[in-house]
């Protein structure tokens, strides 16, 4: 329960955003995957922020090291651990705040559960620093992946997101965002109903990213104000193969794969540290505290959470195929 | 995989639209809770069709029988087995589309998955008819549930949805619609960051219901479109405790409750049983055809399927508490 | 927890000694598997009693049904549900032991778990009559496993057994034994390091039937007096494929499968259920009482657990193969 | 599958013998517990080699550092990730091996599971070396047990053992042996029926150690010698309280506790790697060859296994508890 998934593509994460690292074990690759570490590099870049003008100052290196499994070059069979040692924290901006929950982040929700032990430097286990691990575990499922030639993409699907963004960095506010991911290659069949179909599986791992509050796959909400006749993919042969003529099923019927793309949406709230002043509550006082949060903060989350919830998508079609 | 979720309340499910029976064992249910038989048939009743003139005619019975776990009128702590006999099914009707699969239907990515073997009679297993199943283990979860004071309630949100059922009806379509699911009484504390957050483990079971494509909490993705200003949810202490000013969040921060009520709503696709012609597959001949879906089938599963979003959430909040 | 295991095939079961019926549920059989009625109807007669003077004089019909997952003879993909119901009860046998707890039985340790909420009757989930849902699933996973050219046979190996069972008989007492199973044709390579060592994956499922008390593969506890030049496997080349030349490893090296057969013993306790006159405690009056059970009992339950124990071995070996 | 395991308490294994180091990830233990290093400390050194004349030469470090999980000296609610370095290791001891498969090794199993791909190094992912992070783990579990009055104690009951090792080593062979772990200050009630017994789950573990093949519960194998009479456990009031006269169930009935002591022993094999010349096979070549191991080895790896057996246990009863 928590920080492991999977049955057979085995994920464990840990670490808090400011302790010696986070990381991942991930069980379950064939023996004999090679580990491409350039394209691993070039996955954390993506998530990385301080590159440009839309995203945090904080400059994160992510500098990472296999501990185990690797052997080679290439998956040894046993579990992989990989390890992303923590650099460049600044634990004091976040001491005075101890105390003082920030709206909409786990703070207040964490201290009731852990009875106040928690980590609560930067969000801890919380933070999106966290989500590190998961583009480690989401790159090796997409090497994984690619052997079986499924590609796994994503986008920010938001209009008008650069202006929004740097709109609201001027104002010190933030804004939310809509990621697209799009999975191709996968054939008929994969996938199972009820408990396990396409839907649950990459649902309940696209959830685990933090500030992500809404799934839809194919047409998603939109299906409800259809009628059947609009909403159905009438199927066709074409080349010999049976398609679909639209695709507002997303790739997935009764919780199956039907050889089209997998489509998924997740939408991504506003990062909530912002620099505007808040009204919260002091705990400790159990008493009403305006409050605004200094420190480096993406104005926009989604932009780099694209190659995360790729990797979330990555990660379920593994586990599924 | 598939048939059987969860760890501390584990379900499992079986059961096709035209075999002998569909049913659900449960297990984790704590000896000594009362098995309330009137609440349990009145859900059963709410899934049922054919009770008004917004669904099918195809009426259920819907008499189930406990083989096991039920002793005394409480569960005994052993697995709880629960079989609802089918009745009032015509084979013949469906005989004929073996092989004409019906668009935005299971009937293809079943007929891949499982080499042609699968029960294609009424959809099988992919059938809503199992979902009744479902509706006795949340009923088992809610009663579980009630005693610790939480209620699940869930309605649908559509705007005019019944114009609209009555309207598809008349044209031989049929219409989608949004259940919103609202649990109260949760304390601040339930839930896990990372894999097993509310979000996740109640989307992995409402994406377990067919004609679910999209799942959202809160404001969902409307937070997509909000500021960071606009989105958080202040806190403030009233009566000595924690609450948030505004729900945005739908009571879930950092993948744990925060006390506030957890919302979450699900947005169902338009039954893909429709009588206007199609155009679909023959996959023994691969040949393009046209098809009409004759049979007793509902203009808009959302209305029924209230009680079984409730159901889903219901199973997996007693889960997680 | 409990009632449900496994991973790629799943298993869940359900039933009292005393209430409608026995079952099981079974996932992950692949689709198109033959359900030999003919080879379930032989295994269930190896563990039903009252077929010789060995055993009880309780005859059990332990008719079956599949209720779901079996279509036109073949597996359909979906959860295979079997009930079979129970007969010839006489629940007023039992009555009168509702607070005096059998030696040895789960009585006691059931009452404090289930808060006295338990199916008291003829030892309710906890009687070997459940067994007769391990069998159903073992001869599924069994004719799953012939296809990849497995078999997992067993038979009795303690000394004189039916001398000493025909001596208890006579006395009022019953006697142990103990069952070797042996599983031929399984290639190297099945199982897994650690957590799902071979070893532990058929111990989980053995542990979990009533009165099993011990398990060894290989050479077992006798390997600990033995030293490595003894005990030691040596490996050699025979028309082209390695094998080795004694098997104390019991056909696992590393939690893996060698090629050689899996050689796995179980204790079996005496049956606890003894006419003979013994001391316990009434619990509901907290005082020592002295006991003597009637009713129809077996005077060795290894000999009927033959084909259970080779049902647990099969399951294990089907979910890891 | 394989490196993860457990349901509330769930642990994830990673490392090989010459890789960068071996290591853990525990979740669910509870927010708040002390982590005493003191105790850690004195865990892993029981476990380690090179303190005695009955050990290996080979003197193992152990500095464990928790990456993860560890906030003000405890636990603080998110995986706890503990790292141990691996130093002075000779690969070069093991390059020669890499064909030769060691008799009743995993080599052999391993190289065909994982198509050759496998780190060979000192066994890799299947050295005795790993174990030191399942004694992190038990020693985070037993400090989690402490708080709740259960302790968890072994020891090794193979006669003469002493004597034995010393003889072993003086022929350049090994000796196998007995370990006992004893559970006390368990309440009835833990535990369940069928596949989470008591006895299903710390076996499923201990038969992840590395050369255990066998383990009984209470009087185990004797059992099957026993009649009914003497083998069962009489209950008796003491002090207010049920207890049995006897405890040949190994404190257990019907897979739950039953108040008294857990009981179980562990058979380990004598240790493989011995230097007296041995038949195998070069899998490269397909031929017989002749080898003897060199290296520093263990005549007995039972002694410093009592630590390994105790862990195990600990961790089982810390998930059912």
């Amino acid at each position: 329960m928590s920080g492991m998934w999977g049955n057979k593509l085995q994920i464990s994460i840990f670490g808090e955003s400011h302790g010696e690292a986070v990381g991942v074990t991930v069980c379950g690759l064939p023996a004999g995957l090679v580990i491409d570490d350039g394209f691993i590099k070039s996955e954390l870049l993506r998530r990385a922020g301080g590159h440009d003008k839309f995203s945090t100052t904080r400059l994160e290196a992510d500098e990472y090291r296999f501990v185990s499994g690797v052997f080679g070059g290439r998956a040894s069979g046993s579990p992989i651990c990989c390890v992303i040692p923590n650099t460049n924290t600044r634990s004091t901006d976040y001491d005075k705040i101890k105390n003082t929950v920030r709206p909409s982040h786990a703070d207040f929700a964490a201290h009731v559960k852990y009875g106040g032990f928690n980590d609560y430097r930067g969000g801890g286990h919380f933070s999106g620093r966290v989500t590190a691990a998961l583009v480690i575990a989401g790159a090796l499922a997409k090497l994984y992946l690619k052997e079986k030639g499924v590609t796994v993409d994503g986008r920010v699907v938001t209009e008008d997101l650069d202006e929004k963004i740097l709109a609201a960095k001027a104002r010190l506010d933030s804004v939310g965002g809509v990621v697209e991911v799009v999975a191709n290659g996968l054939p008929a069949g994969i996938g199972n109903p009820f408990f396990d179909s396409v839907e649950s599986v990459l649902a309940h791992l696209l959830f685990s990213i933090p500030g992500v509050k809404g799934i839809e796959f194919g047409a998603g909400f939109a299906l409800a104000d259809m009628t059947g006749s609009e909403a159905n993919d009438p199927f066709a042969v074409e080349d010999g193969r049976v398609v679909t003529k639209t695709n507002n099923s997303g790739g997935v019927n009764g919780g199956i794969t039907n050889g089209m793309p997998v489509v998924v949406r997740a939408a991504f709230r506003p990062t909530p540290s912002i620099a505007l002043s808040q009204q919260t509550v002091d705990i400790a006082a159990m008493e009403n505290v305006t409050y605004a949060i200094h420190g480096r903060h993406d104005p926009c989350i989604a932009r780099r959470a694209v190659v995360v919830a790729e990797s979330a998508v990555a990660i379920g079609l593994a586990e599924l195929y």
